[in-house]
């Protein structure tokens, strides 16, 4: 049977980014062709949603090769770009349970060279905890948001931050949380106007906005 | 045919408020059959969403003894009750769209004997509106919290204000803000702790709740 | 990578409580450290939804300072407040499916120091369970109902009860009873008037409400 | 064009009951085609949810023959059947506003030749108003519960009565009440056991469903 | 801590039939506390959602009382009723795949002393095997329907059989057969009239509808 | 400001059959624009979903040029194409409110060349009505299945056709008939194998995946 | 009664752009009170979702001032602002159903002193008219894509463009497009990397969303 | 207890195609007993969603007879049909994820006598590969797409191709995509025309639909 793989490999050219990898619904092999396909065109590559399980099957010549983060269960598959942004956005998080999907956006950033700077868990339950360093965030252009449960933090974000805000809601929460949807719904439904959101849990494309956004002084 | 009706007569016995009838749904002549059995009674009563088409079709002689407030579409029937409670619940909306349920709420309240104060207008898109006030607000022992969209505001109350927190979602918003779903599932979802929900644009189960939690008082 | 925790340390004077952890979506490292933050302020702290599983993993140092319930995945980590309140919430429960969230309001209830009784298993479906203890149950100022599937004790009791009734639904029930949400539905349409209602199986949140609500009587 | 309408003309030896049109997503012309393949097989028969203006268009030969009461929307055209079941199914129905779909339901009782007894607004909010009568409700074989909101009646009613009970929901209600849909889901979820629904406001439906209990003391 | 358990010891008496218990949700003591108390009181008593794994854990004095079933979950303790019914309603089923649910409603039959006839795996995609059958079907005065996906044979059994048609939908399919409630949605829209259903895999619900159909005899 | 249209005037090249015009949520300014870029082009056009108010505001230059049907709000912009395939889907309608939605598919065949035979009212209540016709709808190679609420037709005719059967579900059906969900969820969901579906009420969708279908023969 | 109004007067100071006043869900008296206050301050506003109807029925001292929009239901309150943005965001629409919305979108951007450039409907269903197009619009550093039903415009820019993509989904579709939840769901899981959304035909917020990432520059 | 199987085995001469069993739901016996009618009956038969644990429990005597497919969970009991279609579908998938799912389809046609040809990973986020494949797959009359998360790629080619364009949405995606609900309704409101959806991840149903569209030549 003919292989399942076609690498998007003009993708850089097409959009100024290299193409990444989804590992979640991946077979290890369909993701070591992957790599080797990398491998073959000289190109590094940032791996997402690779378990520590899957991690641990991939052939050791690739395997050793990746700088894995268990956190935010991303790899990067060679060298990261060095950094090609001036701007740093920030990623601000609700609570400590968002930290892993605050981490896969930082990840990203960092893969395809922008650093970005956390501020973690200060939600809206204990208001004095964002009040203290709204100075220091205001200073950034862009703001992601990671926030589950009611995502009231998105909001209040959006109403004293001047730059893009970026929602990114996670699936931290039980009952009519619904695995984020209530948080991603709140956010398209923010009071404050100009939120933007991604999908739940969706760290990666956050990160991706953020340098789709970045490209604009350019565009 | 036999009559559909069956008055609650001895609600207040039992439950220390007497009945509201909720029009909604009843034809003119179920809800004259009910203002007939209080007047039988010689009782007042409350009644909700009584529609202004309604109201005109109802026979004169009940029309006239009908205290009607459009906005909130509540009448009282005979004379409300005169303050029997010290403690005032604050009423407070995001946006001057939730104020016709924040009124039928204010309403609901003063028929049963209870003063309220209004916060109008103070959603968290720009919260220092919410900041001024926020000192009076803290003077309360119950907030009663109007708010559709996003709902924010009820978690950013719930996490300053330590009395009982009555989020209080209406239907205000489109899209995903779903008729008041979003606002209803960011206020069970919300990361302040304790905060209770009544149904969507349910203002007379808001105030009817505050009620209840001024009768543990006595209990 | 900087740490991904912040205590709310100030909720005490701010609200009246201490902070609590809800450990589900933590990793062990994070619960360590809150824990240890709690130590170094000398704080007593409540955990809910900690697994068995996550409990032996804590450090041993740690762990020996908590008390843990298994039936209601709650933990005292310190001294529980000693009694503040002198009203006695009671919480009601539908069948005997809902003791574990029943017994997580009874444990967060305890912690703040504050007494509750229970009467369990008593759904509708023999209603005489209910009505033999009716006399008791409505010395209360406070009903917490705790049921899932229909959820037709909320109403009943809705009916029968005069104080601040809290609907606790929880997820016990198959299909159509969609893991709480048509008992959370039910009661938050309840024919019943100023029934509010929680998250489904927010234990917690439910005792929470209560607290608040007794702290009306100084407001 | 062909006609788009096939009467089911061999129901009546099928089922045992003749057919029954259901009025709504119906032209005028295809009911007046149904109503002539009726008269021209000597045939009476039911209509349901018909409006009062679709009444007005029809052709007034039709149009005197029917027996059309407007709380219910339905018409008998031709004579019901006379009286052919000796067992009194009884129907229960929770508020006033679930009126008109419990006369839907005693409509098509009548129609097929069973008497029936309506026992009106005797939800569970005021439960001394199903007490007082449950003596003569025990007598009956079959029990239609209609209910809207919450639908908490069904349940009761499930758990003192031990013929079938047939739970027929309505779109009574508001936000979270979702058009019957809680209505719906909390009977199918009863803690009281062996209770069956039919469709949101098929009043037609339960009634048939009886008819066909009826019809298994023959079986 | 009191015990979780209120056994419903006067359902029989109330409702002419004695208590189950659903074993799911339930830990393995509150299991034998139930059993204790059918023990005690000298009654037989009937168990569903027992899983094996339970079932291993229950004390081996209870555990030899009880006539487990693994297909269908069920177990007796003590002896089931003796034949108290003559009629014998159907159980027909759509699909191999539905067995074990249909089991559960015959196994329920047959502890309360009704018999039942199994017409298994007569889906309408080859509809010749319910049209070879159908004039056995016919005999009976009762038909429970097993079947999940698209539910399509309740349908056409309501078109072709007089007496009560239970619809048992079962959670067999995937995608948008949405574990159960395509085929739950579709019975109760059924074309064919006064067909009945319950929730999705509730074989013990369709066996006590049925129970209670066949005591409207005597009604 | 632009004009706000582009038509796909090379869809007859690229897929063989020219471009229709889905008239609600268009203006009557963008209608005609669409009408006079046709003319201009000497070309037809289908119209769908072109309310009998839309019509009457058309310019006469344009309305008198429209072919229209009121039933199934379609009009034909000068001449359909002459009959191009010799086969000839059916149409089988499961209940005559399902008319309007199987006439919009037998307009669009003749538009685009292709004759078909409607087989209308012939649902599943009364199966001997499918019967009867049985043999002449097998002489067909495509089935076009409308049907609303249960959908059990599509099932019934995917067992007995061997040919494309192609499910057209409705929006006829109140309550859990969701407008149209649950009868294409229960084609979705079909027992009968390789049933494939269409969005709800889309006549012309259904028509046109015949024509595609047609179109094999010379692919 | 109090007023229900507290303009969000200090927005521009902390956001860098003014209110703006959605009309849906206010009542005229509302509207009014908010353009006094704008006149008050001396400042423009812009109004968003304001019905013709409302429009009529707001006093003329106000309605002359009002720069109005029939199409997008937008009108601009006083001056708008001048060119202060020399970036151009482009809005490209799937097809003309989805016109208001784009120019929505185009009037908020034209408002707060942004020119855009439109490229009206170019839907994928005739891909050639993107392509003809594509150079044009990759000269632009923000696509605002307007689509309703499937959306798939919205992946097929992503994956050729890359700048900032905003999506922008609409309620045009019947059926399962579920009033745009379908184009929202499929642009948030779109295989496009970092495409963003807003709420359903929130024109308004797409455009702020520009506006926000044009600060970034800034930042 | 009586067996729960009744093979379909007229299907044959009445489709044109023999039974498949879908072995998901299914115990090993009731598998092993429709391995034996088959066998009994001299016929080949496809198993669908055989997971490989249940295969290693099926006896040895039905396994060795078995030809197994890891990747897409089929198995052909017996000799598949010899070539019996000249056309050949193409099966065109977004993502290498979507492989599995592709594979049941293919496998299901090679089963039933028909060839197919594969078009692997070429999503619209990098359209180029879709482009320098066009050409071959214009060549083939019937399209199978097989895409999860925005099924974007459904609608581009329902724009390219003139064929029977089949949907097959796969569970591929998180959050919104909603296990493949998105795909499948976005497929079902796609702007092409004409295009059909099978249930998701129903590689089957899709390679039937396919051979029921070549029996049309026939038809």
């Amino acid at each position: 049977m003919t292989t399942a793989l076609a690498l998007d490999t003009r993708r850089e050219d097409r959009l100024g980014f290299s193409e990444a990898v989804l590992c979640a619904w991946k077979s290890v092999p369909i993701i070591e062709e992957a790599l080797a396909g990398f491998q073959a065109d000289g190109k590094s590559a940032l791996l997402t949603r690779l378990t520590k399980e899957q991690l641990s099957q991939i052939q050791k010549q690739y395997r050793v090769q990746l700088d894995y983060c268990e956190i935010s269960q991303t790899a990067f598959f060679g060298e990261p770009e060095t950094a090609v942004y001036d701007s740093v956005p920030c990623v601000i998080s609700a609570g400590s349970s968002d930290f892993p999907v605050a981490v896969e956006a930082m990840r990203t950033l960092e893969f395809y060279g922008c650093r970005s700077e956390p501020f973690h868990d200060i939600g809206v339950a204990g208001i004095w905890r964002l009040e203290e360093r709204l100075t220091e965030i205001r200073q950034h252009g862009i703001a992601i948001v990671v926030a589950g449960m009611d995502a009231a933090l998105v909001s209040v974000i959006g109403g004293l931050f001047r730059g893009l805000v970026i929602a990114l809601p996670t699936s931290v929460g039980y009952g009519v949380s619904d695995n984020g949807k209530t948080a991603l719904n709140a956010s398209l439904s923010s009071c404050a106007p100009g939120v933007v959101a991604v999908n739940i849990n969706n760290g990666y494309g956050a990160a991706m906005a953020a340098i789709r956004a970045l490209a604009i002084r350019n565009g």
